[in-house]
């Protein structure tokens, strides 16, 4: 099935002049999410990934799944604050100020082949902070998978050289 | 295998006297999260699940994974400002003050048998919040499933007479 037809447009969300991919009837649907996930485990498995870091907080729900599938270990990048124990952290620019994020210190051994993934890339601004949060921690980034590539804001350039992953593109 | 020698206690997490229970070794253990969904599939399956609604944000990682693993769609119940379409809302009390959480109001049709997961039960304020949403939407709640229980804090009895089923318990 064409996954792009269960992505609803929300037009002026989060604000005027701009609109929303939203995912909810996708997930509603086991057969597409089936789909989403079989296609994004191929891409991971050609990679040789052995655990999966997505970003909260969409990102845990397909990021949940695919790791089951892969039968791969589930890491999740977090907000500041809500991880208990030792963490690190990484800044990254968002349009108007900063943002953070945070994974556990001892999250996983140096040397891991790790996919970043979230449900959606559009400048990849959140992707690039997880990618550095994970190669400070010596994990190996062998791919980034999305569902949705908002195509025409280039997040996939800011993540190169390492491979990009999409199911669904908008210009 | 014992589930609960994966959950790691964090003491004073989020603040002094608090002890945290940390499911992030757990889910680093592909075997671990198998076992647990399966655990939990089994207890859906005999209520009769047909959607699986989870709470922001860690009851994404497992919730996703269970929905995929029975069949099911997956509803997220977030925080206000982050579902993009039309929101049905319930404030519920924390400790200090209110939060808020929002389901679509298009989430399911009337009489859907939900399954209302998060990873931990402690008061049952949050998923007693996601229940009274979905009873609200003329949903049918069929159980309430959770990775951990604080059976302590009695948030069991808040839930009923809902059907409460967890897999590693505390005092």
């Amino acid at each position: 099935m064409d996954l792009k037809n269960l992505i609803r447009d929300v037009p002026d969300f989060p604000r005027e002049g701009i609109t929303f991919r939203d995912i909810t009837p996708l997930l509603l649907d086991p057969k597409a999410v089936d789909q989403a996930v079989e296609e994004m485990a191929r891409f991971a498995e050609s990679r040789g990934v052995e655990i999966v870091v997505a970003a909260e907080a969409r990102g845990f729900i397909l990021g949940g799944a695919l790791a089951r599938r892969l039968g791969a270990g589930f890491v999740p990048a977090r907000k500041p604050g809500r991880l208990p124990a030792k963490t690190v952290s990484v800044e990254y620019e968002l349009e108007y100020g900063l943002d953070e994020l945070q994974l556990h210190a001892d999250a996983f051994e140096s040397g891991t082949k790790v996919l970043v993934h979230d449900d959606l890339i559009a400048t990849g601004g959140t992707a690039e902070a997880v990618v550095k949060i994970v190669e400070g921690l010596g994990g190996d980034v062998v791919g980034c998978g999305f569902l949705i590539e908002l195509a025409g804001l280039n997040g996939r350039d800011r993540l190169a050289p390492h491979e990009v992953h999409s199911l669904i593109s908008y210009d």
